[in-house]
């Protein structure tokens, strides 16, 4: 439950004035879930308001979601949970396919135990493409390495986002702030020879990063790890952002 | 995982600064949990970096959480849960005692099956007392009735947070934001005979509400409802509100 302030009371009683059926709707139609990890679910319980839209994500995700009760706040009947099969092409929006594929990744942290794989192949970190029929983008937000399959994947991509969790894989370590790598996280980093930026280079998509943890040095306007991104024929996605494809 | 834009990049790296151990710190050492439902829970999915507090709750509640494993996001090394039992003392800071005891609740929304009572009585739905000795206030943001037992208790208050859902029992369907009654949430209305305000005027505490709807006219500077509350003695919390009892 919201606890507005007055100022934000006026503000929705004048939206409500203008569009009174609009008050408690959400913009989103549908949402494709690649992952189960906390930063890919727990937002989901913030949209638990009764307004309808679709939660699309794979057997193991779903399977997840149905292990934890609390996400039965969200009303089945308003939101309904769509399974979606990797490699197997369904539409999500009208005009607009969508396709998930596994890359490289690992269990949730909430449910590891023991030895920790980050080179799963499966249905818990999947990669998504999508296409209105004409042109082809990827949205690819948690990778753990870029193999030579996904680059081959990647050849008809117009446009790919992609996971920019760590500029280098020590960096949170160094910084202080944690004790674990990116790899051990589930991330490939943007730097090195094995990182994403050299791995991808060849892509002739236009291609932007997501998914930037608060360490990452390419948040700095002025850092040279921008600079290089940039250069590199990387743009750094922010709050807002709209593209074009 | 939190993605930063440039500025508030800029902001963290100036706080770094002055205070290198701080980054990541919380400013929360204890955590009392009051109920089981979303939007008292849910919020612990956002404090998940390490950084340690402890987590107070009843068994019942504690049970909820053991039972949704996205709770196990929280290292129990670095975020102990300790079980309170309903009406013992135990010390929750330093110099503070806190006890809970069972108000008028229900079931969370997400674990409801059949025919609801919003009248349960037990460790699904706690009020709290706290105390450092000499000055006593209770915290009370569900309750369902407000009962005689309760008025009784509340005897040795000097100040009373409380329960501030609703103005009216009907509010949310007039305005047509929703099915339900108050009641049926589990709150008792501000207004009426049975309200809050009526049924707690006999009280020698200072009085502020708390967990309010953002439906709820009180929240408007002008309203007439506001205006009532703070004549019979509520002050309508909001953000940065700080009181001395």
């Amino acid at each position: 439950m919201l606890n507005a302030s007055p100022d934000i009371r006026e503000q929705m009683l004048r939206c409500a004035a203008m569009h009174p059926r609009g008050l408690r709707d959400t913009p989103l139609a549908a949402l494709l879930l690649t992952n189960g990890d906390i930063d890919h679910i727990a937002g989901l319980l913030s949209l638990r308001e009764q307004t309808p839209f679709t939660i699309h994500a794979t057997g193991e995700i779903l399977a997840l979601l149905a292990a934890n009760r609390i996400f039965d706040a969200l009303s089945r009947d308003m939101v309904p949970r769509r399974e979606v099969r990797l490699s197997t092409p369904f539409g999500i929006l009208p005009g607009l396919q969508a396709e998930v594929f596994p890359v490289p990744g690992k269990t949730p942290l909430f449910m590891e135990e023991g030895e920790v794989n980050t080179g799963l192949l499966g249905e818990q970190t999947v990669g998504v493409r999508l296409s209105d029929g004409g042109k082809v983008a990827y949205y690819i937000p948690g990778c753990a390495d870029v193999t030579g399959e996904l680059i081959a994947r990647l050849a008809d991509a117009d446009h790919l986002f992609f996971d920019g969790t760590l500029w280098q894989d020590d960096e949170m370590i160094r910084a202080g702030l944690g004790r674990k790598t990116g790899k051990r996280m589930g991330h490939v980093s943007m730097s090195g020879p094995k990182g994403s930026i050299a791995r991808l280079a060849g892509l002739r998509a236009g291609k932007t990063f997501v998914h930037i943890n608060n360490t990452n040095p390419v948040w700095r306007p002025d850092s040279l790890e921008r600079a290089f991104a940039r250069e590199n024929g990387w743009e750094i996605a922010a709050d807002g952002l709209e593209i074009e494809i």
